[in-house]
């Protein structure tokens, strides 16, 4: 039996009626999460590079981007939001397969949506069915695919992308089945290309590539028929070990949204316990400039093998640097991008609390637990252990607090009004008669008015 | 020693003065070859379908492409040229890796001279550079990465794309080490798509993915620096084995192209043998309609586990057919495109003496080899023994009949003064002012005048 064939007539055949309602609001969660974490990125230098070299090659300007005023065709639009969704590492985490999978899925989407009319359920559907599609294709192939050195957002994301365009499109099974095996034969990225531009060019590409295996397929264009499985296919040609049971099995019962997770904070994920419990701390202590004296962390000893870093200058150097996260939780109170700026590292509290911040590992803490001891400078100590880092599986981020990062992320490029508008139409999406509306008021509401569009 | 970073400085560094005269005759000759497949390709479905699915996100026309009006942004036209001169599997062959070179790397090529002056000198400079980083990179990961199901002229494609677009660009150091970097993380294309469109597909979208490398790494978009040979780069994620040393040892003075072939017939390579064979009793027998009684092929056994179709209908089905290549050699006295058409597999003539053709594997017999014997109606026999394949290293096609060919290939597509007109420009193209003129030649040559143009 093919998979291949299995999934695409999942994709073709099911209907709105027959989804989940908590996964419809597992959907909305994920879709706020990704148009923040876009709206967030999109001032990037990695935006403003991929714009200015790939702008003569444009076609023609029927698609908007989420947070920019620079209109374009779908494809290249496509691109765009994903190098803006992705290049904070902000977005969403599937447990199972380490991949991030909304940005490829949604920049798709998104783009298409923005040059074409698409009501809210149409979309919803079309969401939760690529996520689907790429969250269990790289589940059958993690984690040897993952090892082997691939990026799955990039690798697994152009089969998300070709799901929901290819639906949206109203693709044949024997249409899927090719866009399908057209995603597979596109599928690439590298880890190599972590710490530069490239990473988050993966899951734009996978969108732009998703998207053109669909368009190709909707005028049969034809590809292999096994794309995923067949012996020359992307499971046995990524992994050297794969479950293709993953794919198939529980389809349309059981849905890896409701394994999502969203990132509170802007930086490896390993530092997110310590910044938990200095954020409660601060709000605790109600922590004022000069109060901390000096504070010891106890972590994982992953955390020192990948955010060791204490003497820092740049905000990029933050995001690997369990010391600053400390250090701004307990000062600043949150850690949000702002925190990660290179004013906030190089902010003088900031930095005398981080320096005065010690870290030891344990190994008998996992990776989602941090205890901090703090000493303030009236000779108090504080004590705060984590057993549960926020955000995953056990303390999901909460609606109010998506906001408060949705907020956060887009207050440098929104006025307030649009911001309100928009996260209410992310919690309303499958009832809109357009979303590309929300495209539209998120490019009309700019502070950058005065560019093209 | 970082490979990538070799590599990238071997390709901004050499001049043309440098060249090897007989390196520069070897590239016109593939040059020649490649234009001469993407004229035979460039009315194949494949095309056609490409073209209506992406027209309408074609940005500003400034490129045109190989034997087609149509005008498109260089970056599709990249694309448009692959599938052209890949779609008939006619194109050339690196033995050391079985990659097809050229198409990935002059597609990309001839869309930017099309949009952009470029001379001659500068152009063959590029070419012979873009030629020698993909195949060097496929041989660092042969057989290993093939055994494992990549196609390679789509995966080390994109590194030639990269390399020549990069070069005639003017890419510094820097920009092209990123540029080779942005090409390992799109490197794609599974061997599970042969036998659809998508296998074309895979040169046209490696030649605009390594232009679009080399244009997002001018504008100083960032890549991981060790692309190539990085813990998680193109060679270890994607070969089991892989020998680095093949990428570096003996650049400027070894080059792949003195080991480039060219397919005499438009077929299984595997079948070429027993054609050639074919054609030179068809020749020195001066055979005519009704004198064959019967055949008998002895060939590689390898022959009959992919070439052993005799009951054919279409002409795709007669490239894996060791009897319809023993019927066209000896009845038609060639195997060009022509011989490989539905009309001629259906031929009465064709088909009685594809009916009346045996084969027997002989595990004596390499696949360059082949044993033929004929009875003819007035009792003669003749037997034939071809010791090597015409068109491998041992027997290369003279420049002669890879005119023939060409001409065999562009007959379709453009009147014959432009023919010897195209022909001539290719011997001669490293004095070209403007190699563009080349593709505007064959376009305003072509016979479909009233396309958009």
């Amino acid at each position: 039996m093919s998979e291949t064939k299995i999934l695409a007539s999942y994709i073709v055949d099911s209907r709105y009626e027959q989804l989940p309602g908590d996964v419809i609001a597992e959907a909305k969660r994920a879709i706020l999460n990704f148009v923040g974490c876009a709206f967030g990125g999109c001032r990037e230098p990695a935006v403003d590079i991929a714009l200015s070299a790939l702008v003569p090659y444009f076609g023609p300007p029927t698609a908007g981007i989420l947070g920019r005023p620079e209109r374009m065709d779908p494809l290249h639009a496509s691109l765009m939001n994903g190098l803006s969704s992705h290049v904070h590492d902000y977005d969403d985490t599937t447990p199972g397969n380490y991949s991030h999978p909304t940005s490829p899925l949604a920049s798709a989407m998104f783009a298409y949506a923005s040059a074409n009319r698409v009501n809210g359920r149409d979309f919803m559907l079309a969401f939760i069915l690529g996520f689907e599609a790429e969250s269990r294709v790289a589940n059958a192939v993690y984690p040897s695919h993952y090892d082997a050195g691939w990026h799955m957002t990039g690798t697994a994301g152009v089969f998300g992308a070709a799901a929901a365009i290819g639906r949206l499109i109203g693709l044949s099974h024997q249409q899927m089945i090719w866009a399908l095996g057209l995603g597979a034969t596109q599928a690439a990225g590298l880890r190599e290309m972590f710490g530069s531009m490239a990473k988050s060019f993966h899951p734009g590409r996978s969108a732009q590539n998703g998207y053109a295996a669909a368009l190709l397929a909707q005028k049969n264009f034809t590809a292999g028929e096994r794309g995923i499985e067949g012996p020359r296919g992307f499971a046995p040609v990524t992994a050297q070990q794969y479950d293709l049971t993953k794919i198939t099995k529980g389809l349309g019962v059981d849905f890896d949204l409701r394994v999502n997770t969203y990132k509170p904070f802007p930086c490896g994920i390993v530092n997110h316990p310590t910044i938990d419990g200095c954020i409660q701390i601060h709000e605790a202590e109600r922590v004022t400039p000069g109060a901390i004296d000096s504070v010891r962390l106890q972590v994982a000893p992953l955390v020192l093998d990948l955010c060791n870093q204490q003497n820092i200058t740049r905000g990029l150097q933050g995001k690997f640097s369990v010391y600053h996260g400390a250090a701004v939780g307990l000062v600043c109170g949150k850690a949000g991008l702002h925190e990660y700026s290179d004013e906030i590292v190089n902010d003088a509290e900031v930095r005398r609390v981080r320096e005065h911040t010690t870290a030891v590992g344990d190994a008998q803490l996992s990776e989602d637990q941090a205890r901090i001891d703090v000493r303030f400078t009236d000779g108090r100590t504080v004590t705060k252990f984590i057993a549960e880092s926020l955000g995953n599986l056990k303390r999901p981020m909460s609606n109010a607090q998506l906001e408060t990062k949705f907020r956060d992320q887009s207050m440098a490029v929104l006025p307030a009004a649009a911001i309100d508008r928009i996260i209410e139409q992310c919690w309303t999406i499958d009832g809109m008669e357009d979303v590309g509306a929300l495209v539209k008021d998120a490019r009309i509401g700019s502070r950058n008015p005065g560019g093209q569009g």
